[in-house]
């Protein structure tokens, strides 16, 4: 069978992929009695007078909201918030398999930015974060930032910063294999929707300075009249510092590092020639990237990941958003701030030790079972470090 | 230990008392790529071409949305929506236990019905029916009544229904048991908030014609002034019908049934004297019923049921809502009507054959392992015959 029976076919035969659970005995009358009626007035009293105490008595602290409104779901667009349902259940058993942390899928029937903050922030005191998912750009940066700022619960948009962190890890080790210094590297972003800006942004925390961004209309840069936007402006002004114009063959020119986050066999045999030595490159178009696997090895590229699970480097999200929502939880954080996932990053990254580094080795595997514990401690850590923490104080310097 | 160390060990012990668990193997990469990406790229495509499938491949179908905004939260009032989670969480996993239902906490962290009636309407998506819990009167009224016009799914308040259904069930039995015709019965109910007048019109529809409402202001009248809004005005022109005026009092003088949904211990004595022979009383306060059981078999009344676990004939509303939700589901019914939720009167009645009826026995045990079964079935065929399953027609007459 292919694919897509055998995944029709599972979905069919399970109604689903999520199922709800009681954790307390309901055997008995007197089971009954503690967990609901009479019983329950106790832990709700407690919360009434002591709402810190939600995250006791209730699964508020390991649970985390799967929200979307459909309007980028995967390679497909905007197909709605019923016919992205099957994405969002299967984020919630991922976050379960690898982290052990509750999920819920919400899909909203709106695409209105100001009623999705009003809605998320109406039933966030069920949650203890709020996962973000397939929100088209530019809209979910402002619902992200937003939330973050009127919600004391952590919320991550993942499509953005779980890609951002993952290409963040495999780009230091990369550099690392070519013995390259980070900040003379000249990395193309091809691709300004929601993961590219992510990407920028964690490139440019972990020292990156010569980031040449483009869109489909070529190079952005400061000054550009065509299809600009507020984002836009402000990619402008903090990359491309030497202020090229042109395409994204011009771009590519002695580029170190080309990240795709387009589509399909966009980048030609010239592009990649005209690179500089050792080239690095991300082509995270799904299902096909920028440029297949093999023809890039072939073309001479020293380095290349992709979304694809059939190839070596893997930019896997399941790497980044179960450690990072792990981590958050296990120390109460009111936010996911760029501190945590720079964390992240570098304890993705140090999975692979530096001997063990290798051109198809620079992404460790989704299945590696230390990756969630490892991510996750180093999250926690920063979160009490950074002060957003509400379970522990930082440690004196 | 007493009933509140043990609660309150129960909640702490478990942290909360809902989980989320897949229903899918997550073992292998080929797993992942089934239930997650790329495989479930095509549920998605298949929904958004007919969106109906939303019910074959995802959990929809089996999942009720337990909608709070914590504002009449057992006897505790306006607790607030964290406050109010162990309660809802309790309902879900009650759906859980005793119909294999999923259901899913949402804590509203806002009182007005519009946004309300809009927030439910945004994330419907998911769910395949909506409990509204714990919402105060009469807002609850409003809520109910434009969400169901609004929505396609189910949506049920089961404090007003859940309880209506078993007292009519109850009380169905204890008239055939003192042997009397329902139409001459004159009802005293006492309590005009969500489960007064849902019981009212569950009466109403039973064939009850002699009905008496009263709240704390007394009874309810055509042209009384003190005390009254558009609810009461509607109770006034549809019950009462010899115009009687005064106290609670007054009203009990010649009633064969009382139904209390008030406060603790008002029932005296001189009324209880006052009433019919073979008095019924239904005394639903929680926890302490408005006479004590004791006390009312001691002044001579006939039957008796509370809302307490440690006495015969508790009202309990497990015994409506799991049933009630199933069946719908089971059909994929666009509502619960009315027709609906008095076959659920007469599933819960007829589990008592009529001459295993008793004074201590005119309500089913909770852990009765038919009541589900049987509540479902003649709720779903009532679903059918009335119109309203979205996979089933009517039988030809």
């Amino acid at each position: 069978m292919d694919l897509r029976t055998r995944a029709l076919n599972l979905h069919r035969e399970s109604k689903g992929k999520l199922e709800l659970v009681a954790k307390v005995p309901m055997g008995s009358m007197e089971d009954l009695s503690l967990a609901y009626s009479p019983g329950v007035a106790e832990p709700c009293i407690e919360i009434k007078n002591d709402p810190s105490t939600i995250y006791e008595y209730t699964a508020k602290g390991n649970l985390v909201g799967v929200v979307t409104d459909g309007t980028a779901v995967l390679g497909l667009g905007d197909i709605g918030p019923e016919a992205a349902l099957p994405v969002m259940e299967g984020k919630a058993i991922l976050l379960k398999r690898f982290a052990n942390v509750d999920a819920f899928p919400i899909c909203l029937d709106t695409k209105n930015v100001d009623e999705i903050v009003q809605i998320v922030k109406a039933i966030s005191p069920t949650f203890g974060a709020i996962n973000l998912e397939d929100i088209s750009a530019p809209r979910c940066f402002e619902i992200e930032d937003r939330l973050r700022a009127e919600l004391n619960i952590p919320v991550f948009h993942d499509d953005q910063h779980g890609t951002a962190i993952v290409v963040g890890a495999g780009l230091q080790n990369a550099v690392k294999l070519v013995n390259k210094q980070i900040p003379a590297l000249k990395v193309v972003i091809n691709g300004a929707g929601a993961a590219g800006m992510a990407i920028l942004r964690i490139l440019q925390q972990l020292g990156y300075t010569n980031i040449i961004m483009c869109d489909s209309t070529g190079i952005i840069y400061e000054g550009r009249e065509e299809g600009m936007n507020s984002v836009k402006e402000s990619i402008a002004s903090t990359t491309n510092p030497f202020g090229l114009k042109g395409t994204l063959q011009d771009a590519m020119e002695g580029a170190d590092v080309f990240i795709g986050v387009s589509i399909a066999n966009l980048l030609t045999r010239d592009m990649i020639d005209s690179m500089n030595s050792d080239p690095i490159i991300f082509a995270l178009a799904n299902p096909n990237p920028e440029v297949a696997y093999n023809l890039a090895k072939e073309w001479g590229v020293r380095v290349i990941a992709t979304g694809r699970s059939d190839h070596p480097n893997q930019v896997n999200n399941v790497l980044a958003f179960p450690g990072i929502f792990r981590g958050a939880l296990d120390v109460r954080a009111t936010d996911i701030n760029e501190e945590m996932k720079l964390a992240a990053v570098h304890a993705i990254a140090s999975l692979i030790e530096e001997h063990e580094i290798r051109e198809d080795y620079i992404i460790p595997d989704a299945f590696n079972e230390q990756v969630v514990d490892t991510v996750a401690k180093a999250v926690s850590e920063a979160a009490i470090q950074t002060g957003v923490s509400t379970l522990y104080q930082p440690a004196l310097k």
